[in-house]
């Protein structure tokens, strides 16, 4: 074998293997697992091998070329499944080849296929590029059949085990190749267990076991009108169809669909020579993770047994042992386990999950794959690797994603409590996990019953077969979301990650009856309830029954500070933080925010002091009375402002004057109508004290006339923004006083502030020139008044896309931009928000219509290209321009790494967020460089 | 006089006077009448001799180097105006050269300014650049006093002449020179009418007028503490100096600013040797247009008196003769007079408006300028011209204005009513003709009282000092409005052009006094009070006391329909038109249109019949329901389409599926509240019959239910347009079928047929991929059935920014374009129409925030960008693409030229604005034109 495998591999693409090579196909479609040739391993050479052989079958290779202990075998490749899938036939010559590999394996084992005296015993494994565990189907023990069991029970000593393989062996191959339903051979095994009044199947006799595997041939014949084949290579070939069709089964299909995985990669299939842990007390099984997952901390952490197979482990039958007791038990594997996972972490440059198995005292390695870790050990594992510089810290930064830094944001569970459930085998089943956070309550199979048990404070975790945008009220109310159908984009998913809710969709194991309200778990005989307790983590997408107990992360992880503080050094963009408050302030600046990119000044208005002064000012009709009621506003505006400066010592504070349209502040209309009409109607009916009615009457009649003057058919398009200033002159004029008292006040006392003044919803450069010329003598006029001057900037948000057409025009007069994408996607797609998001827009993002939802992530192809717009204008007319963005996009990494690209000067998100933008403006730097290195 | 007086004309100019001409100063404040050089006389020369000499010195030099008889004169120039202005002071020459001027005047005439043997009289008469009619001063007679007045007496042999024209001059002199208030004037004379029991002052005994003109000079001094003087000299600087003066008079400048006259221009000063038509039986004047402007026809028309001055005829003390008989009474003076205005129409190439005067037999030209018409004359009359090849078509089309056409659709006010009012002195006054039409009805001056009234049926005019958004209830109940302040951009223009109602406002005349309900008329002693009947004339700017009668204009005018003709072929747009139905679109057809490029099918819905069965649709929860009632819309929508295709054979037919949101179908829901609201209470206390009041709360609760659930916050950003497509599919899948059944059956009676399926509303490529597989599919469904294919489109609506941001997306999908502009215009701008024209937008256009009303022309700067970014993207992927417009803008003159230079197919508007987009179509093509030649 002079060529490379890995130039093999490409010359197996079909579009570049040339007619001359056509003889040595041979060579393509089985690759034994040492024949990995020696060649750099990047990223994309690797992603290369895994495409060709599966992530399993790679990952085999790799160990086998690493010089571990892998047990021989060979692994058919995806190419050969894709073209037994698109011909339905084998392609010419993929037999052969195997069969030449399994020679092969027979001659390093010194084992045969068939053979009574030595007989090999393979399984027969899917394996695909990306992993879906339990999608695809497995035959185990191939190479079994009335002559090699006893021969296996005599080489083995232990006829038990020999009936259970071979059992096993028919079960599986009569479910999985033959396409049996699993229920008569269940259904006989529990007769024999009830008979023989005994637990569990391994508690049978050998005698009881080759009764059942006889029993289970007929079963075979029966149901599918075929014998089971007592040939072995008939096994083999068999086997390796039916695991090339479980590629198009319903199953993998479906969650290829939600785990938008592509439908033409096609499967490999790994063939690997049988090595058992349950052959007695000098075998054992296990798995484990080089690091503790959960934590991060550097020790190896996992569960086995002795005497048992791999797939007791996992299904919890037996309590299972730690890792660290195996050092007592088998002090030799352990050492051996320990330097092979250290080896393999150095390799990988990543802590692994490994499988295991010690058959009769020699140490086997089954597996090892990429650990899946907790966001808190990602960011300590990230950090670590770092510092023992297997990593750089660039990668540690990038290794981590915005969603781990998220999780330290929402409850979780907590590991023991989990562990224990697990243990207790209360882990019902697995589902996409699409919006994080840990939620614990009752399940409610309705969205009514939801809302009403929410009302009475109970907890609710709601269950679906899937939800409508009927059934959002009840989302809303619940705890966490749970439905058995649907993908990452499905309304569950969406409507949950819009509100922040965990949930855990497409958990296929779940069957809802939402007639009956009950939901039954498949394969398994629990049944779940209207009222029972579930535990549900959208950050795994586990599902639990019973209580799990929960825990607040928090944000002082040590090695999340450490991590940030090398991504400060990585970003261009500057993050900043959304804060009303002095206290949101503060908490920002903790988490790292270098400026206020937004206060909302009406949040102020809304305090319950101060609304009905606010009420009073809409109402007044005349100069004097509005001018008392400013005045009274002004030291409440001011202090708050005073506060806001303090804690943004030194750094930018943007405060953006009076937005909402005047309405908000009032009573609803609705319950002011219904007011009316009944005291009108009781009035007429004389029912009642008249004298007092007609008085209530007569100011509720007043207020309704005012609400219903200020009234507007769009008020997202009305009388709000700067048309509200321009309309209102004198609230805003306060507004900018009280900015500016605070703002000397502070000065004088030693503080470094620096207000920026934002004005909203600009739509023409007038507009701008009017209000600002306005203010700004105002402003000047403070000063003189407090003898002061501090340093200030008057601008403007771009949130309409008028503004952002004639950003040259604005900039002329403005001295920063503030992105308002919320708004600006709002017009620039002709959608309001409150409206479409409970309607079409959901519709929209299941059917596809919209590949995303635009308030979550900036529409780069509509909304973007008005921005970039807005960019590049202002920057002609005024260079420098200081541009940020201050809508909810600012905390969304995807949108971040947009902004990075159009070159704006800062984001601003929720103070909870700063640590996330951090994160990802990090991100956005570094893939920037990567791709300038490129 | 060797350089042509043009010439020095441009060297006047202070910028391009060369040091070395300072000398020659003194050829540069004044010109001579006779003065004018012979150079080839082009818009641009003419206009700025106009600038230099005003409009009426310039054509009284013009009359005077075509050899006509004008009284030798000369004008003091603008730039003289603009001197003393500036200063303050005369400027250096000017009075040297005005003197100079004089005795030239004098040896022409061979009369001497102050001599009392054989005295000349000169007039001092303002003239700006823009005719300013009656804004500033005019000071006549100068030359009198107690001397010359004598000379005049001996000279005329009519004392009575001679001291009436002397009082005037003390009058004038007093009121215009030295600003003494005309009240002591007037009042003695009245007590001088009254003590001689006369009528008029021409009937006061030259003793009389002696006495009186003593008197005057009395109340000259005791007002201004100055003497009249006597010396003709300093009359004549005085004279000069009040008429520079007279264009900052506070009159002068508001007419200004509402007319959009520059304030720097500055007026001429025209001083002219007096004639007098009132020098006995032999002498006469009169006014005269040299052809008919009210009907266009070709025949001098005007008016004229024997022994009168000019001021009598336009007063309408005396009954005037109509100019015909002038060919009785003064034959040679009428010939010499017909051959003249034949002349100067050649020789203007446009119809003029005159003043003569004939002394003693001689007649005198006092002005010529282009006559003012009505739009029915300027049609006829440009048709006219270009027969007689005076002017060429292409001149004739431009000279006609889309106003003039829109003229034709409202009704104006007889002719011959008209005539009939001002000769019995009805005509009360004028301002700014700012939304054409006439209206008649009597005067309400507060808006509930206008409401009231118009909800009695009686005809209204409210009448305000000037409007704001709190009469807008009232405006809208009106037949007229009518303002005493605000220019053409006041709240009260921009609501009644926006609402077509006849308006005339900044009628400076009328002072409105609201508290007493009482406008009085400035200098006349007429009082209208509330219920007063007025008649006004939007189109000229008239104000009539009483009832004039009205008339509906037609658009059959044979002149209009020839104009239309030449303008067809110039112009490169289509004209199509906005029609739902049949009558509407034979009704297009037959104005002109080529095509219907808005079908709004919904209106189909809201048909009596019709209503009740979409009601059901909206409510029916369940499949079978809805399709049953389609099954009853699909005939009714067919029929629809059958008599649009018929009406339309052979021209495409644009048909929008439905667009408005859902709830607009269905009942209020404040009015369904009240209802339940009231209908509760009731029921609470046991009010009337209880089951028919529980089974009514029933129904109206599940429709105020469903009303609810369809509310939204801001529908023009909800579930409208192509996203209710996608919602309620099987709704919009009735309408294709219906227009291909439709479609089918019209091509099968052998009408040619071109269906155009608009999609409205769309702001994603994947929405127009959506919607438009599954309507062609059902389109191709129906050709089948019906065994025929017709020829059709798919395309669009770009009417949401990001539509025409990403149009080369959905041009590779959408085979047509049509501009919505209304909410393209919402959208851009973030503005609401319903909300924002009766609060902030009509504030923004009276402040001038927005330079017009975006929703009446296109907003060029951020739309127009939006648009043009549409067309070349869209275009870019489908070259040829077809592309229109159909929102209100279509059918708006400017937004028509815009549409023009953006290189649009077609525009379409509402019916009656066919002929005018017609016309700015020719016109934007014409200018294009000519902007090429340059």
């Amino acid at each position: 074998m002079t060529t490379p495998a890995i130039h093999r591999i490409h010359a197996a693409s079909p579009r570049r293997r040339s007619p001359a090579r056509a003889g040595t196909r041979s060579q393509t479609f089985v690759f034994r697992f040492d024949q990995l040739p020696e060649v750099k391993r990047t990223a994309k050479t690797w992603d290369e091998v895994k495409a060709l052989l599966g992530g399993k079958g790679a990952n085999l290779a790799e160990m086998t070329r690493l010089g571990l202990p892998v047990p021989p075998g060979f692994t058919v490749t995806t190419e050969a499944c894709r073209a037994f899938l698109k011909s339905g036939n084998w392609p010419r010559g993929l037999w052969e080849e195997e069969v030449a590999a399994l020679h092969d394996l027979e001659s390093r084992t010194g084992k045969r296929l068939g053979d009574p005296a030595n007989p090999l015993l393979v399984s027969c494994r899917s394996g695909a590029k990306f992993s879906m565990p339990g999608m695809m189907d497995t035959v185990l023990n191939i190479g079994l059949n009335a002559e090699t069991v006893e021969g296996l029970a005599a080489l083995t000593g232990d006829p038990r085990f020999a009936w259970d393989a071979y059992r096993r062996l028919v079960q599986m191959y009569g479910t999985v190749v033959l396409g049996v339903r699993d229920e008569p051979f269940e259904h006989l095994l529990a007769e024999w267990r009830a008979r023989r009044r005994v637990e569990n199947d391994a508690d049978l006799e050998p005698e009881d076991l080759r009764a059942i595997t006889a029993r289970f041939r007929t079963i075979v014949r029966e149901q599918s009108g075929r014998e089971f084949p007592d040939d072995p290579m008939e096994q083999l070939r068999l086997a390796t169809e039916a695991v090339f069709r479980s590629w198009q089964g319903k199953r993998a299909q479906d969650y290829r669909r939600a785990a938008g995985i592509p439908d033409d990669l096609g499967t490999a299939v790994n063939i690997v020579a049988m090595v058992f842990g349950n052959m007695g007390r000098g075998s054992a099984t296990g798995v484990a993770t080089t690091r503790n997952v959960s934590t991060g901390e550097d020790a190896l952490e996992g569960d086995y047994l002795i005497n048992a197979q791999g797939e007791d482990v996992v299904a919890g039958i037996r309590a299972t042992e730690p890792i660290a007791r195996l050092a007592e038990e088998m002090p030799e594997a352990f050492t051996e386990l320990q330097r092979i996972a250290r080896l393999l972490e150095k390799h990988y440059r990543e802590v692994q999950d490994i499988e295991f198995t010690v058959e009769r005292g020699t140490l086997w390695m089954l597996q090892t794959r990429d650990a899946k870790r907790t966001a808190r050990a990602a960011v300590k594992i990230a950090v670590d690797l770092a510092k023992e510089k297997l990593i750089t810290r660039e990668e540690a930064v990038l290794r981590v994603t915005p969603e781990h830094v998220d999780f330290f944001l929402h409850p979780q569970f907590d590991p023991e409590s989990m562990r224990t459930a697990r243990s207790e085998r209360r882990l019902l089943a697995s589902g996409l996990n699409v919006s994080p956070g840990a939620a614990v309550g009752e399940l409610a199979f309705d969205a009514d019953t939801a809302e009403r048990w929410a009302k009475e404070k109970k907890a609710v975790v709601m269950i679906r077969a899937e939800t409508k945008p009927d059934d959002v009220h009840g989302m809303l109310a619940a705890r966490g979301i749970l439905t058995s159908r649907g993908g990452r984009t499905s309304h569950a998913a969406l409507v949950a990650r819009q509100f922040g809710k965990p949930a855990v969709v497409g958990v296929m194991a779940l069957e809802v009856d939402a007639e009956k309200k009950e939901a039954t778990i498949k394969r398994s005989s629990v049944v779940l309830r209207e009222g029972d307790w579930v535990s549900i983590d959208g950050t795994t997408g586990e599902v639990f029954l019973g209580q799990v107990e929960t825990m607040q992360p928090s944000l002082e992880d040590p090695a999340l500070i450490e991590l940030l503080g090398w991504a400060d050094r990585f970003r261009r963009l500057g993050v900043w933080a959304n804060a009303d408050y002095p206290r949101d302030a503060q908490r920002a600046r903790a988490l790292g925010a270098e400026g206020i990119g937004l206060c909302r000044t009406e949040h102020m208005f809304f305090e319950t002091e101060r609304l009905p002064l606010v009420q009073t000012l809409i109402l007044s009709r005349d100069e004097a009375e509005r001018n008392e009621v400013l005045g009274k506003l002004l030291p409440l505006q001011r202090a708050d402002f005073e506060g806001l400066f303090r804690a943004m010592d030194g750094q930018p504070v943007t405060i953006r004057l009076i937005d909402p349209p005047l309405h908000e502040f009032l009573p609803a209309h609705d319950t002011l109508l219904k007011q009316v009409t009944e005291l009108e109607t009781r009035l007429e009916l004389k029912s009642g004290n008249a004298k007092d009615q007609t008085l209530d009457l007569a100011g509720k009649r007043t207020l309704l006339g005012a609400v219903e003057r200020l009234r507007e058919m769009n008020p997202m398009l009305g009388l709000r923004g700067v048309r509200l200033g321009i309309h209102m002159p004198g609230l805003v004029r306060m507004q900018v006083r009280a900015i500016f008292e605070a703002a000397c006040i502070c000065a004088e006392a030693g503080v470094e502030v620096f207000p920026k003044i934002m004005i909203p919803l600009v739509t023409h450069g007038n507009e701008l020139r009017w209000e600002q010329r306005a203010l700004e003598a105002e402003a000047k006029k403070v000063m003189a008044e407090q003898k002061r001057k501090v340093r200030y900037q008057f601008g403007t948000m771009i949130e309409i896309p008028r503004a952002a057409i004639t950003a040259d025009e604005i900039a002329s007069l403005a001295q920063f931009f503030s992105f308002g994408t919320n708004d600006l996607t709002q017009t620039t797609f002709g959608i309001s928000r409150d409206d479409a998001e409970t309607s079409f827009l959901a519709e929209y993002l299941t059917e596809g219509i919209l590949p995303e939802n635009p308030f979550d992530h900036i529409d780069e192809g509509g909304v973007g290209r008005l921005m970039e717009m807005a960019v590049r204008l202002g920057r002609k007319v005024r260079p420098g321009l200081n541009i940020g963005i201050c809508g909810e996009h600012g905390g969304d990494p995807k949108s971040i790494a947009f902004c990075h690209r159009l070159g704006l000067d800062y984001v601003s998100c929720s103070p909870f967020r700063v640590p996330v933008a951090r994160l990802a403006a990090a991100h956005a730097a570094l893939h920037e460089a990567k791709k300038t290195a490129r």
